[in-house]
């Protein structure tokens, strides 16, 4: 009698209802609206921010049981990281938490994104993506990058029921970017779709450009989905 | 009494339906793939290649009306030609087509990758991209980036009525991506969907190492839609 295990399949992901998921950079609108939505799903949620007089602020007024705190609180706290911070603040907010993210899930979901009167264009990060520079600065975290292609107008927008975006999920260790595809799926239209490795990340984070080019013209909240999947 | 004709909405595309398309790279499985589905939608489509001999052999297998030519040829015949070629040919094909391709429409689908053990990965040519370095090669033609997130496979299925995927188009000039555009949306299923000025073409042709990972994982052939468009 064999006592292996069957392989999981792409499609099996493991129960994350038990894990608490903190945000850096909970304040802006888009770690708000992720706020809302994994709430909303049933998640513990923390938002961090640089002063915990803020992250409660912004806590208190989404509900759903979400708390807020400072980044080390949230870091120190949570199961998974969600890096929601601006790009210019990026790396010093994950440098001053090497300790508390690691062994921790991290999950980037910055854009580097430069604008000017053309619109938005790609910055390119001397590590090739903002995911890569966070897995070059918290060496032992289980970093991956996800969440990139969502309208933070519509994951704020509680007259939304479902997110019709599928979210790519990128990383170089299985077992991080199953949690992370898991936790995209409890949102309602969401999925999590493995899109690959860190070194794929920076077009994955560039897209963010074009879709804001669709934005414009079709005056839309441009979200992407993966056909044959 | 105004004699203005309104500004055409984003959804507004002209009929394309006259126009000669031309293949470079057409007995490639993308360009081949791309050459009988818009040919099956009613487009005169000429395949090119290197050799005239080659580009008549796979243009008698697709039958539908196509004919082949050499590269010289299919350019100076056509009122749109799509770049189908490898990437490491891409800069010598474009710039010895210079005079034939000077005025008319080029659409650039070509993906600059690597690839080695771990899968595919993004090149950065040093122009930024396939399609910036075709415009660089190029300046008396009105150059723009498309059909990169296409199956070959699919393209190429006869099996196949509908190819469920949106087609990212790229340029700087209003209405010459609306011409391709309205190229694309001739093939059930497909659409045309404006993204962006060839600056932020790179990263669309770069997706195309993470859509190679999708395949990999969920035995797929993955395309892309918009959502919200």
């Amino acid at each position: 009698m064999s006592t292996t295990a069957p392989k999981p399949g792409p499609h099996d992901l493991p129960d994350v209802s038990a894990l608490v998921v903190g945000i850096l950079g909970g304040t802006g609108p888009q770690g708000k609206g992720l706020a809302y939505r994994l709430a909303k799903a049933g998640q513990q949620v923390v938002i961090g921010s640089r002063t915990a007089d803020r992250a409660e602020t912004a806590a208190a007024e989404l509900g759903l049981g979400i708390w807020g705190a400072d980044n080390q609180a949230t870091a120190r706290d949570s199961d998974v990281v969600i890096v929601a911070v601006p790009w210019d603040g990026h790396a010093a907010t994950l440098e001053a938490l090497r300790t508390e993210l690691a062994g921790k899930i991290v999950v980037d979901c910055v854009n580097p994104l430069g604008f000017d009167k053309e619109g938005a264009y790609s910055l390119k990060p001397a590590e090739g993506s903002a995911a890569e520079q966070a897995a070059a600065l918290l060496p032992d975290s289980r970093v991956t990058a996800a969440f990139h292609h969502l309208s933070a107008v519509l994951l704020q927008d509680q007259g939304v029921e479902a997110i019709d975006t599928d979210v790519m999920v990128l990383g170089d260790e299985r077992a991080a970017t199953d949690v992370v595809q898991a936790l995209a799926a409890r949102v309602p239209g969401m999925r999590g779709v493995y899109s690959g490795r860190l070194r794929n990340a920076h077009q994955v984070e560039s897209l963010v450009a074009n879709l804001i080019s669709v934005n414009r013209r079709y005056k839309a909240h441009a979200g992407l989905r993966v056909t044959d999947v």
